[in-house]
């Protein structure tokens, strides 16, 4: 099993999952709310095996490492097609400000997947230290945009 | 975009998915809950898709078909990896059978699997109607597995 060609599959498929039409993806808004709450349970789950990777609580496996954040680069992409016009309402901690302030929701998504997409590319060198380096960044960037437009 | 080089991708991400140490993923069994919980949502959501183009309720695109079904191929084997010992306790649904006839079970999950693989291989030959009948297929194995162990 190559994980090099893992990689560049997984980067395919995300690549393909945001160039979707989210508009058509979702019949009600509270199918959009379901969806990014699941993508981000995945990715926090799956990012979160990377964190246990690098912080020394279970084995790292270079292997193991790049399937999980490729998983995360998938689920990132995923989750940010679902914050559709309208799904502001409902089971959602969401700000309005997603919404409200377009220009800096779209930096934060911005600087979301300028992270993960880091983190995917030290991801194939199998570098521990840099992808403990790359993965501590992810949580910044997710905390970053939590405290900002996520509601307690 | 090549649709089959996509296909073939997410097939060999699949596979690589089913084969992580599923104990290892979840530290608590709320965890591995909330994770196949989640990648069930997704798997509607994305299965719905399929279902919309072949029910004729949006445009049938062969490409966008593809790439729904296999994000459907990777979300099934994600979250049979989440029925973990220990995880029919709390927030769940599902019927405690799962555990104690394991061969039952592991036969629905087979099922699934092999009508997910079906549905997978037509996807990529672009067929409107063997999509549709192999998706009518997945929805009654989906159907079946909920009957048989999904409280109500």
């Amino acid at each position: 099993m190559n994980v090099n060609r893992l990689v560049v599959c997984i980067a395919t498929v995300a690549g393909l999952a945001a160039a979707l039409p989210a508009a058509a993806q979702f019949q009600k808004p509270e199918d959009a709310i379901k969806y990014r709450q699941s993508a981000m349970a995945l990715q926090g789950n799956h990012l979160g095996r990377v964190f246990a990777m690098t912080s020394g609580n279970s084995p790292f496996d270079a292997k193991v490492a790049a399937e999980q954040i490729e998983l995360v680069a998938l689920l990132n992409r995923l989750q940010f097609a679902a914050f559709t016009e309208g799904s502001d309402k409902g089971n959602t901690k969401a700000k309005p400000e997603i919404w409200s302030q377009k220009d800096k929701w779209n930096a934060a998504v911005a600087k979301s997947q300028e992270d993960v997409n880091k983190l995917a590319a030290v991801g194939k060198t199998g570098n521990a230290d840099q992808i403990k380096a790359a993965v501590g960044a992810v949580g910044q960037s997710c905390k970053g945009c939590h405290d900002e437009f996520r509601s307690r």
